[in-house]
Parts: structure tokens; C-alpha cells; sequence
């Protein structure tokens, strides 16, 4: 199916914006990895969400959902690892599945975690985002997975089931590695290394010979997510109608830039649908 | 008193602005004509206003009054008919009074009604948007006076008081201007005519001689409000950070242009805020 729209982040813009499709009639597909966006809940206290005096980060994603499910609006759990622009419509890919549509909105929030030396270099060379994509590569090998959170976890475990051996570093408090063949690595990478592909994982005060590495994470940096993306610091150049440099691609919220406020976010989440709109209406013509 | 912020307007840009600045803690007073926008409570039913699923206008506007009760905040009810730039600060005219702020942040919606003919070239020469400011000068003489809402009905009957001869026209039902010196004239006028003054009202069949026409209104056009304001289509020319094209003067809501969302305003007033607050910082240095 070749949707209108794919919305790629459950922060407060993609729910501003996944609310806008609707009311909007588009046919839309919508990626989430969670629920409700991990920042927001853990926000203790909110007190500028015009309209939602004094609301927790967890009562503020409780209500977000409400309002998501009073609409009857699902969202698609998987991450995106990857935007393609082939033929004047994109594609998307999840895992080794892969989705169509013909214009993106990209609220992929702000990183908490700057990616590793090599990482972005080394991204399709030997370091992948994606277990289900690339796993099979590693069968038998030697391999590192950084994981840098609870839910990601399975898919580590998947990886160790593949590998022969695998160094897994995990970014998280009460991480549980059941496999045997899993050696855990408390201490956080400074470079992925090697020549025409990945070879070891640097770390401070010494290093590991690796086959390749997977970083298991929801956000990917816009640049390295969709080819050709121009970004400043960090944060996608949009103009005030939220297109970006690349015509079918729209962002919204933080990944946008400062100011980081919930209302902002969920603004342009409904101005980016508002101009998705247009465009899908000019193209057609 | 010289406040570090002024902000013109009462919908959910104006909402929006008044608890950032108030979280900010900052020194800002806010004019808003009517306890809740008008065209808020009007709306029928919002559906995208992300974390208020379902929400008649009436119901919208009571939330964010509610909001802005809870944080102490109070509004002046008062119209600015005039915001100029003297010596790195601004004063703004409201009635007989005057203000000085630091900064401006517009939220003024957009205009129902656009401007008579005349209308805005006469302002100043028989013009007026300001019955306390100018009544005085039309003791004894005969007057047009255009009332847009039943809100300025009390200051109709007041230049009624003064004049000899007053026609008034109420743009609004259920009108009762007791005045025995005043006309009511049920016809929209077309022109406002002149020579160095305005000295006529023309109707499409007809027209009335006067001495200077008073149009009480709650929102005039964003150019005549501010002097130099550049504006395009009506809408007052902004980049991302919410900037005019005057430093200091900042604007948010309906009044940048499309989308006209409720959302998309609230968003842009908690930006507008945060681009203040950097622009006061850095005049300070």
C-alpha cells in the first residue's frame, strides 16, 4: 500500500500530527516506537501545555493517548532505520520490512546520545541499526551490540542467539542477558574502528577485535535516517511551513530545534499535516 | 512602569504567550479585550487540539482561562490602538492611557472585517479607533460611529454624549444605543471620503456628511497597529523564531498567517516567549 503520509516519532508532534491526519482524511501510516514518548513521561511537572495546567510527563502522555485512542488512531511499533526517496515517493524501512509512502513527517525528537566515533562512517560497513535486517549476517561471528535501552533488548538477545560470541554493552539499569554466549561490557564505546569495514570496538583504556556492531536505538540522527537531509547542529532546516530541503519531507517538535517545549512540538505537528496537505493537492494536479 | 514584555491579544497565542512569560518570570502585562476569544468560544467542535480530545469552543476557552487563573495571571481589558517605538522601548496607546514595554509580542488573531475604504488613510485626519482618546474633539459635532460589537457599545454612547449629531452603525444583533441625538444607519458603509480630513460616509446608495468617524473595533490590521511592520497578505512576516521585521516586536497566533489552528497558535506563543526572553538577554549585554 502506497500511504499519504508516514509519520516517523510518538513524541508530542507526532501525536499533533497523527491527530491532524485523521481529521484530515488521509490515509497515514504512523511509527512509534512506544506508547507514549519516554521524555515526556519522565518531564515531572508541566505547567506551560496551554490548557493542562500543572499535569505530570506521565499524566501529559496518558492524555496525548486518550485523545489518540479516542480516535481509534493505532500506532505502528517498529523503528525506522532508514528513508529512500525512489521514484518520487519514499520508502521506509523496519526491520526487513519496508513501507510506501508519498510524503514523510520526521519528529524524531532530540538524541540523547550523540552517536559513537565511526558510528555514521561505518553505518552499512560492518555497523547496523537494525537486528532483524542484518543479524543473519553475523551468524557465527563475533559481534558488539550496544543496546541502549530495556525495550531493545529481545533483539540483543536475538543477536547473541546468532553469534558465535557478542560483546554486549547495555545503557540501561537492570539489564537482564540471559544468553551464554553473551560477555557484558559496562563501559561505553569512544570509536568504532577499522578500514573498509568495522573491525573493533575502542574503548578508554583498551579495545575489542568485532566482526560488526549493532547500536540498538529508537533515534536515529535525521542525516543518517534520510539520505541527502540537511540539518544545522544537529537539528533539520524547515521553513515555516516545516518542509524541509527534500519536497515530500516535512519534520516537526524538537528535532526541528529549540525551544524543546511540548507546545511547540505538538503546533507543528499540526502545521506539517496542514502542509502535507497542500503539497499532496499540488502534486496531484 | 517599564515591562519586559507586552502582549497584544487574548486567543491561544495570547494565552500561551502570558504562562510562558509568567514561568519565565517575567515583568509582562498582557491586553486581551475579552475573557476568552470570541472566535474560540464560537467554534463549534475542536478535535485536534492534541490533549483535549472533543472540546466545543466554549469549552477550549473556559480550559485556558481556567489554566491562566490557576497561575495568578490577569488580563487588562483593554484595546491598544497604537504601538510606537521611542528610544529602544515602546509605547502603547490604549484609550487615554499609555504603556511602555521592552517587547512586543502580537497575538492578534486575524481580522473578520477588512477595513473600510478610507479607513486606514484617514486614521489620525477624522479617523478613529478610540472614543476616550478622541471624543473630546468632536464635542458639538457630527459624527459616524461604526460599533463591531456589542463590547463597544458603552463607548458609542458615550461620543453620542458629546457629539451634536451622531449616526451609528452596529455591525452586531440586538444593538441598543439610547442615545436621542443617535441615528442608526443599518447599512455597511463603503468609503470613508475627504479632503485633508475625512468629511463623508458613502453608502453603495448614498452618503452622509460628518465631521469624523469613529470605527470601534477590537482588532485593526497588524500595519496600522505598529508603525513599519512589514506584512504580506495581511499577515505579519515572521521567520522561525517568531521575529518581525522589528527588533523587539514579536508575533504569534492567526495573525502570521495559515494554518489558522488553535494549536498551531498556542505553539507559536510559547515560542514567541523563549525568543523574547533570548533577545532581553542579549540587549542587556
Amino acid at each position: 500500500m502506497l500511504y499519504d503520509i508516514a509519520i516517523i516519532g510518538g513524541g508530542p508532534a507526532g501525536v499533533s500530527a497523527a491527530i491532524n491526519a485523521k481529521i484530515l482524511n488521509k490515509n497515514f501510516i504512523w511509527f512509534s516506537s512506544h506508547s507514549v514518548s519516554r521524555k515526556v513521561a519522565r518531564a515531572e511537572l508541566i505547567k506551560n501545555y496551554a490548557g493542562l495546567p500543572n499535569v505530570t510527563g506521565a499524566e501529559l502522555g496518558w492524555t496525548l493517548n486518550n485523545h489518540i485512542e479516542s480516535m481509534g488512531i493505532e500506532r505502528v511499533e517498529e523503528v525506522i532505520t532508514g528513508v529512500y526517496e525512489t521514484g518520487g515517493k519514499f520508502t521506509l524501512l523496519a526491520g526487513n520490512k519496508d513501507y510506501e509512502a508519498k510524503t514523510v513527517i520526521l519528529c524524531l525528537g532530540v538524541q540523547a546520545q550523540k552517536p559513537v566515533n565511526g558510528e555514521e562512517e561505518f553505518l552499512g560497513r560492518g555497523v547496523s541499526y537494525c537486528a532483524t535486517c542484518d543479524g543473519n549476517l553475523y551468524k557465527g561471528k563475533t559481534i558488539a551490540v550496544v543496546c541502549t535501552d530495556k525495550n531493545f533488548e529481545h533483539e540483543a538477545e536475538y543477536l547473541c542467539s546468532l553469534a558465535k560470541k557478542a560483546y554486549v554493552m547495555p545503557f540501561y539499569k537492570d539489564y537482564r542477558i540471559s544468553a551464554e554466549n553473551a560477555e557484558i561490557i559496562l563501559k561505553a564505546p569512544v570509536e568504532f574502528a577499522g578500514g573498509l569495514k568495522v573491525n573493533e570496538v575502542v574503548f578508554k583504556d583498551g579495545k575489542i577485535a568485532v566482526d560488526g556492531v549493532f547500536v540498538l536505538k529508537s533515534s536515529i540522527s535525521p542525516a543518517t535516517l534520510v539520505h541527502g537531509l540537511k540539518t544545522e547542529d544537529g537539528h533539520i532546516c524547515v521553513n515555516r511551513r516545516l518542509e524541509t530541503n527534500i519536497a515530500g519531507v516535512f519534520a516537526a517538535g524538537d528535532c526541528t530545534g529549540r525551544p524543546y517545549q511540548y507546545m511547540k512540538a505538538a503546533g507543528e505537528g499540526n502545521v506539517a499535516v496542514h502542509s502535507v496537505v497542500e503539497y499532496l493537492s499540488a502534486v496531484k494536479q
